[in-house]
């Protein structure tokens, strides 16, 4: 067990650490656990976590203790999870500075979200939303590919990035959603206080979604070409919002 | 085997194609194979190939013959292997644009380099450059990662990145490193005849490199952090210059 990971013991514990913490990285099991283990199974599919069956005293020597209930977890500790996303406006208006929020639409290579967090740390980003479904979370592994980025960026887990773009709008937060077919990047103005929307690998930002936000924004290409890596293109749209706001700020 | 494959036998053709070709994935070397394959097993060693020993039989099967004289190489194709940068720049000439060369000092990850090469692809650089020794080269881990553009973009092999630099001076071609203390990528000048030189993912651009470049760059970051992945920052650098290539044309 590295320095920084924590276990979380007993099936309501491990069921509340896979629903609120966002940093579950595997759930042991002891092969002889009880009944109510099926909810820690479910809660733990949903979330894409491993489970592990390992015997009783694993469990104990793992948790420095046998009042386990059969089940623990390795929780990675990280910056706070948020429950909401006004939370992630409130840091940016604590540091005087515009919000700036990336809102990831079903990231599922958790090397891509591990970059994707490193840039938004790296490049000031207040925040990252994430889809609590059909989306990377973040794992120790997720942790490792961000450089360690993932321990300081706030994440806010949402069911729907539509209702997370709802309430960010009467705060004065502008949304701008990365598809092909939209506005030059340079040519859009994304120094003002935004929610930058990127999409998955495959599928890109959901119609649905893209359609809801102020702005459709692209990167250039030169080639006509399957666009680029999601982490690259993320990375990309930060920096050009942080360009853009060192040429409108006084020098 | 893919489509994509194809299958170059016996000893010299394949050390030929591991010293040249720059595409091959793998080496197959029947359990019976005589003297002169120690040599096949350094140029793979030099190479970073991977050498799998097999049966004649399995050997025949691949490549529809037996007359292999006990190894194969299994070769990607792709775009030519460039052995003088010159050619890159003449690449650009019949373009009619101003050479964008990218310049990999050292990256080692496959993943890293797939993603360069796609961003390489997709932002218009019409060539990189990539050392021979110490550094990740063009496997079909590679080509996968670039999602196939490792396919497209020319890719030139030096021995000497100082002096693919000094060959690029006379003709024009500015070059500049991306190193952390670098001045602000926006506030640099880079739309002219370009080399754009990215570091290794643990050293960054190596000092006596980065020296001999005209400019250093850095891509302004707002949180004291490990820098960005390897991969992010020249897909942001890339998208830089264009951005001001963009601007600098007339509209």
């Amino acid at each position: 067990m590295s320095a920084e990971e924590r276990v979380v013991a007993g099936v309501q514990p491990v069921i509340e650490a896979l629903g609120r913490e966002g940093r579950v990285d595997r759930v042991l099991m002891a092969r002889s656990a009880g009944g109510a283990t099926h909810r820690v199974r479910d809660a733990a599919r949903a979330r894409g976590v491993r489970v592990d069956t390992v015997s009783k005293d694993e469990l104990s020597k793992r948790y420095g203790s046998d009042r386990h209930q059969g089940v623990i977890a390795i929780v990675e500790p990280g910056a706070a999870t948020l429950s909401e996303v006004e939370e992630l406006v409130d840091l940016a208006d604590a540091r005087g500075e515009a919000p700036l929020i990336l809102i990831l639409d079903g990231i599922q290579d958790p090397q891509n979200l591990g970059a994707i967090l490193r840039s938004a740390h790296a490049l000031g980003a207040h925040g990252v939303v994430l889809p609590k479904h059909r989306s990377a979370q973040i794992t120790a592994s997720v942790v490792k590919a961000s450089a360690g980025a993932a321990l300081h960026v706030p994440v806010c887990r949402t069911t729907n990035i539509k209702h997370a773009l709802d309430r960010l709008q009467p705060l004065g937060v502008w949304s701008a959603a990365a598809v092909a077919e939209g506005s030059p990047a340079d040519k859009s103005r994304l120094d003002g206080p935004l929610a930058l929307v990127i999409g998955s690998e495959g599928e890109g930002v959901k119609p649905t979604v893209a359609r809801r936000c102020d702005h459709q924004v692209a990167i250039p290409q030169l080639a006509e070409f399957d666009s680029l890596n999601a982490s690259v293109a993320a990375g990309i749209l930060l920096y050009e919002v942080q360009r853009q706001r060192r040429s409108a700020a006084p020098s």
